[in-house]
Order: C-alpha cells, then structure tokens, then sequence
C-alpha cells in the first residue's frame, strides 16, 4: 500500500474503531443508566441483553471480521491464519446473536408478549439464519481443504456480497428495534416528547449508521485489500471484459492463493513494486 | 456480455423489477385498502403520501437510477444521454422524497404530534439532503462540461459509494418507518395481535429488503458494466497494485470515456471481442 492510501486506510479504521467503540458505551449506558441493568431474570434486565449482545457481537464483531484481512500488518500472517480469525470473530458474532435472541423469547415468554409479529423479528430472524448459513457454506468452502479451487473462486463473489449484505441488514434491523424499544419503552414522557434517553438511544443508532458505513468504505476499497486477494479481484473484474488475455496468469495466480504457503511470494512481488 | 452472463443479468433485472413493482402495489393496497386512502387534507389521508411517493420515487425510481447504465440496449446511447437519463431519474426521486416529507410535517402540524423527534426522522432527514448534495455534486462533477477529467475520476468511488450507500439508508429508514406507522397506527387489534394488515406491510418490508439487495447485486457486477465503464474500473482496481504498466493506456482511455463521442470506439472494441 502506498503511504498516502496508507494514511488514509489508517485514518478510517481508527474512525470505525472508535466509532463502534463509542456505540457499544452508549448502549451499555442505555441498559445501566436510563433502563434496568442487565439480569437473566425473565424480566426487562434480561431483555436488556438483547441490545447488548447486538450491538458488542453481531455488529461490532461481525465489522471487525469483515475488514480484519485489511490491516496490513496482517499481511505477513498466512492465509489460513487469518481465516481463521475472520472465521472466529463470525462466530462469536453469531454465538451473541443467537443468546441476544433468546434473552427476548425468554422476557416475551414471560411477560406474555406474541413472539416474532413484528418486521424487526421477521427481518433479525432471517438475518441470524441466513448468516448461519454463510457460516457454514463459508468454512466449508475456504477452510475445508477438500474444496476444489474453482468452487472457491466461482463462490467468492457471492461470499463477499453475502457478508456485507448481511452486515448491512443486521444495522437496519438494529435500527428498527431501537425504534421499537423507545416506543414501547418510554411512557411519561413519551419518545414523541423527547426525553434525554430518546435523544441518546437516537444518537446511539446514528453511530451504528457511521459505523457500518466506514467498514463498508474500507471492505470495498479495492487498493486494501491484501496483496494475494487483489490478484483473486482482477480475476473477477476482468471476466467477461474486452482484455481476456489476462485470464491465463491470473488464473495460476488464483491457485496459489488458496494455498497459504504462496502468499509470501505475491507479497513480496507487490511491496518491490511499490517502494 | 458473454451470453450466459447475459440471461443471468436478464434474471436479476427481471427479479429486481418484479420486487420493486410489486413493491408499489404493496403499498398501494396500504393505504387505499387498508387505510384512509390518498387526500392532500392535513389528515391521515396525507400522510398516506408518505409510505407512497417514498416506495415508488425514493426506493423504487433511486434503484432504476443505480442501474440504468447497467442495460446493455442502452449502451449503443451516448454516455451523456445516459446520465440525463441517471441524474434525471435520480432528480425525480428526489421531488417524490421532498414531498413525501411535507405530507407528514404537514399531518403533524395539523395533529400538534411534535416533528423530527424519531431516529426515522433524523435519518430520513439526513438521508434526503445528503442525496440533495450527492445530486448536485454529481451534476456539477459528470454533466457540467468544464470539470477536469482528473477531479472526474478521483471522486468517481466517492460518487458510486455514496450512491449505493444512500439507496440502501433509504431502504433501512423505510423499514423504521413501516415499523412506526404500524405501532401507531394499529390498535385493537395491535400490532403484536398481528391483524392481516402487520402481516401485509411486513411482507411489503420484506419486497423492499429483496428489491434492495438485487439492485445491489446487479450494480456491484464489475462484468455487468457498461464497456466504457469497466476500463474505468480497472483503472482504480489496478491503482496501487503491482501491475502500474496498465496505468498509461487506462489514463487515456478514461480521458475518452468522459467524452460521449468517444464511446463508440470503446464499445466497438469490446463487442468484436466478444464475438
């Protein structure tokens, strides 16, 4: 990466970093001060996991795998390292997830509330499901070796968009619930008249918004991505345009990136060519 | 476009655009079936403005807009007919998402229920002025002939990324308001006792969510775009990476790409490629 980009991919990802750090204050604010704390108790305490869970897992974690390939002092780590990493960190975004989940059912079971009536169940519901899915079919396809390297590839496109559709659905969805919980949460003085925690749970949705765009600007940046993978892109870019005699070496570059071990090569290929 | 790559386009514009049309009878039905109808009276009935001109201007003409230069019969049109065509468009949906705003300041006014208190309405708010300076912007940079070509270019990612990220905030603010206009406006039964009408809206969330994520899907096809488009993503694509070679022919081609004339060189090109 050359030191301007540089500058810049740093300066984005510390803005997302602190970003999502300020979100995850504001939302165990929300809960400790202005509501009923945290308890698994069947009650609104227990509830209060739910925003929680969202918020520290499947947003801020499920954001930091999504770009955690694009810090370069990763680089130097092997491939398989860092899918794990990004493997790991999805998976405890879902692990939230699902308890976030629970703590409703549970505190709607008890209070006697309908479970899943509304657009932000339907919509969470499939987003924790179909992100389940991505899971799987991903450490099938990119962490199982058996997988042929055409299926890899043919994938990947898919894998990418998946992801961050899926990040993206998850904040709208957040959103929504921030909507619900005010309007069914405040009463004297109502969401309508605006109360201190109205204006800060308001404030708390447009960090996840600030959040969510900052890591969808750094995952999209094709210049970030590491080195191996901006060849695996050209490879996709250039399918189906007018130059198709780069196809060949791209497509020997596409298999030595599944393996690891070929990685250091393309590195250093890259970094001689930028200094 | 290669031929099947071609019935996959096919599929997914066709997809996008049943979504999106079944979308507008959704709400249609909302508010003529379900609701007060359609009035300009400072009651409900204007309100009901608001969910229509939103879903068929600002989610359904926004994605027609995204997705314009994507059609391969219009690639034989000049680049500056497409994007009368694209600021156009995206000019109307800007007129329906104004006056869908003056319709509900307009119902709260009348009804004394307090304006700009929910995050709907704060990120909606948001979402609207900052697709006003993305559209003024975009006209100055891309119609207005006297900008340079670089400026053209350097803000080309910015342009396309806040474009994408604009139409998916809008589709989120719509669920938060579906989500709203269900809690106040149903009761006995409510909400919760999901009457066919939540069932209805939530199925139309549902439509926006799915016609969101296919025009998504079809803008982010690098293999989709139009040809002159495509040598101008592989100039940003192969910004930074190791093959700088392909800089100075890409400079020139894009150079081209801003003029209209020049398109059909490019497209020549391409299409004797394909053959």
């Amino acid at each position: 990466m050359a030191m301007e980009n540089m500058k810049q991919f740093l300066f984005a990802l510390s803005a997302a970093g602190a970003f999502g750090f300020v979100a995850i204050i504001f939302v165990l604010r929300w809960v400790l001060h202005f509501k009923e704390g945290l308890a698994w108790d069947g009650g609104l305490a227990e509830f209060n996991w739910h925003p929680v869970l969202i918020v520290t897992g499947f947003i801020f974690l499920q954001g930091i795998a999504i770009i955690v390939y694009r810090l370069p002092w990763t680089w130097q780590c092997s491939k398989l390292i860092m899918k794990f990493i990004h493997a790991g960190l999805n998976l405890a975004a879902f692990i939230f997830a699902v308890i976030s989940m629970v703590a409703v059912f549970d505190f709607h079971n008890a209070a006697k509330i309908p479970n899943m009536y509304s657009l932000h169940s339907w919509l969470g519901l499939a987003a924790v499901i179909l992100y389940g899915l991505q899971l799987v079919l991903g450490v099938g396809l990119y962490l199982i070796p058996v997988t042929p390297v055409p299926w890899r590839a043919a994938f990947m496109p898919i894998h990418v968009y998946s992801g961050l559709f899926l990040f993206t659905s998850v904040i709208a969805v957040a959103l929504m619930g921030i909507t619900e919980k005010l309007i069914f949460g405040l009463s004297n003085p109502k969401y309508k008249d605006s109360p201190p925690e109205a204006i800060f749970v308001n404030v708390l949705g447009i960090l996840l918004v600030v959040f969510g765009a900052l890591v969808l600007w750094i995952a999209t940046r094709t210049s970030w991505k590491r080195p191996s993978d901006q060849i695996l892109h050209s490879l996709h870019t250039n399918r189906g345009s007018e130059d198709n005699s780069k196809a060949g070496p791209a497509l020997s570059e596409l298999a030595e990136g599944a393996n690891p071990e070929a990685d250091g090569d393309v590195r250093k290929r890259n970094s001689k060519s930028e200094s």
